[in-house]
């Protein structure tokens, strides 16, 4: 743990790991909706990691960790907690590589995230969000089995995957003769962000970076106001399972607190409702916590200036039929 | 009528298609899924034209057919029937052209394509599928009009403007060092399938070329047969709404009689099987017209040699929030 917090993670590391995802991950387009650039007023460029592997960034940050084990590491196999995403990440990672993979994951988890998770080959335990503790299962298993333990965002090898989504993003952009007056990606505990801002902070310094969150689970936004790390206690869920951390982590936060420009919060309406706008104007299926960027354009709460050039990560699409569905139907 | 009828459509009519589209459709991206191609056996190259602006490849023949109306013909505007997608497409380019546009459609057509086709700033025209003729309908408009007459699939610059996905999707190919080895879309009417062909068989000669329809909506199959164009008597209603028609073009037959392998036949289950693993697995909203060629591979209709690369086109997302939500439950 010490020896992974007692180095930084930077620029480097992110082309480092660009080089290992070729022809592993997929590079997904920058896409574009002439209906949504009307809507806006602005031209937005967006990073549609729905397409990505296992229907999420995660992907990119478990394989480049994974892939960098050593060969007795791998023997030894792996350990992860996570409600979804990350868990099919390292799952899939772990399949390719042909590592064990044990997964612990909260019992009333989407189920769409736990079949994926299981039909990658990982072994899952349940745990009870409650009255359990998945720090302590983990560490369990990892104390059994010698598995090396795989953070879900506080890991430089994590992040530098993750920035991979803003790598290809200015990259992109540039190939189009474009560059970005802003940039917005949803944030949990700060593995995507952090990534994304490392790639954008070197490639393009004039783009301003803001995170998106939910509201009630603002922690990155109290933790930019105190000036240091706060948590949050949870006192409901999201509808973005995916958002749910209490605190930004010790690795992303610096990051985060370097280059921001600051923390939008989102209600679970605005998020339903970018969901749908998603669905019938974009054509696309994006889950809850992937959407919480869109709802931030859609709402006004980011103020964009007419023709700025705003880069948007739809971050992953991994939902279940029932709630999106429902959510279609405009009863969410 | 004689007038278009009388010159045939070439691959410099797509190429001056693309020109003219060059700005204002969406060059869609070619996606690519490692787990449908790992189910496939094959490399899939997806060309979403749901992702293109009205939702649907139909955006590409209507601007290309109106950006072409002489002065005098704008003012008096166009008139066009179509149970949703051409609808939209004629009434986005129109709105774009400043031309008014009088659309004909199906009292019973999909909400979201009346609702789209009305916000484009179209008036439409509801007639009974079942008692009136949107043939009588649409002439009698024009005759009263002087507008000019917008047909959905039989008239050169319609399918020239829709080649222009094929002509994306082998250069786009290219630029991945690939060539497809078969191609499939989806085909009602033949414009989009036969706007396809002509790129196709110009720029990638040894690709094998597949039509996909419902099953009991199979003109294009039993026109193969016969060696001329045959028509059906619709006796049910398809899953697919946009796959409907009864007869492939005039202009259209030739062209697919000279250069197909065939035609598929895909029955509803199938369909929304397809639409269900687009959700699930591509996250991406597909109606059911759009599906069938997905259909066909995942039913393995399309018999696909193991490393093959197969070009799939998507070609439209519009599907009514109901009617989705069900498929996604599984309750279609």
């Amino acid at each position: 743990m010490s020896e992974t917090l007692n180095r930084s993670v930077t620029f480097a590391d992110v082309e480092a790991a660009a080089e290992r995802l070729a022809g592993h991950a997929v590079v997904t387009p920058l896409i574009e909706s002439p209906a949504l650039n009307a809507r806006i007023g602005a031209r937005v460029l967006i990073k549609p990691e729905t397409l990505q592997r296992v229907g999420a960034f995660k992907f990119r940050g478990a394989y480049n960790r994974l892939v960098q084990l050593s060969p007795d590491e791998r023997k030894r196999g792996v350990v992860a907690y996570s409600s979804g995403n990350h868990a099919q990440g390292v799952a899939l990672a772990a399949k390719l590589l042909g590592t064990p993979a044990r997964i612990v994951m909260p019992a009333d988890a989407p189920a769409i995230k736990m079949a994926a998770t299981k039909a990658y080959g990982a072994q899952i335990e349940l745990f009870d969000r409650l009255t359990e503790s998945r720090e302590q299962i983990a560490a369990a298993i990892s104390a059994e089995t010698g598995a090396v333990t795989v953070p879900s965002f506080d890991d430089p090898h994590i992040i530098a995957g993750q920035g991979t989504v803003g790598l290809e993003m200015v990259r992109q952009a540039q190939a189009l003769g474009a560059e970005f007056d802003q940039l917005l990606s949803p944030v949990g505990g700060g593995g995507l962000l952090g990534g994304i801002t490392l790639a954008v902070r070197a490639l393009s310094p004039r783009t301003t970076l803001w995170g998106v969150e939910p509201t009630d689970f603002e922690d990155l936004r109290l933790s930019l106001e105190a000036g240091r790390r706060t948590a949050i206690k949870p006192f409901r869920r999201s509808l973005c399972d995916a958002l749910e951390s209490a605190v930004t982590g010790e690795l992303t936060f610096p990051i985060l607190q370097a280059n921001l420009a600051g923390a939008l919060a989102i209600t679970d309406p605005e998020v339903a409702e970018a969901m749908r706008y998603a669905f019938e104007t974009l054509k696309l299926v994006v889950e809850p916590g992937g959407a919480v960027g869109l709802a931030a354009l859609l709402t006004g709460k980011l103020k964009v200036q007419p023709g700025q050039t705003v880069g948007l990560v739809l971050s992953g699409g991994n939902v279940d039929p029932e709630l999106f569905a429902q959510v279609i139907k405009g009863e969410v």
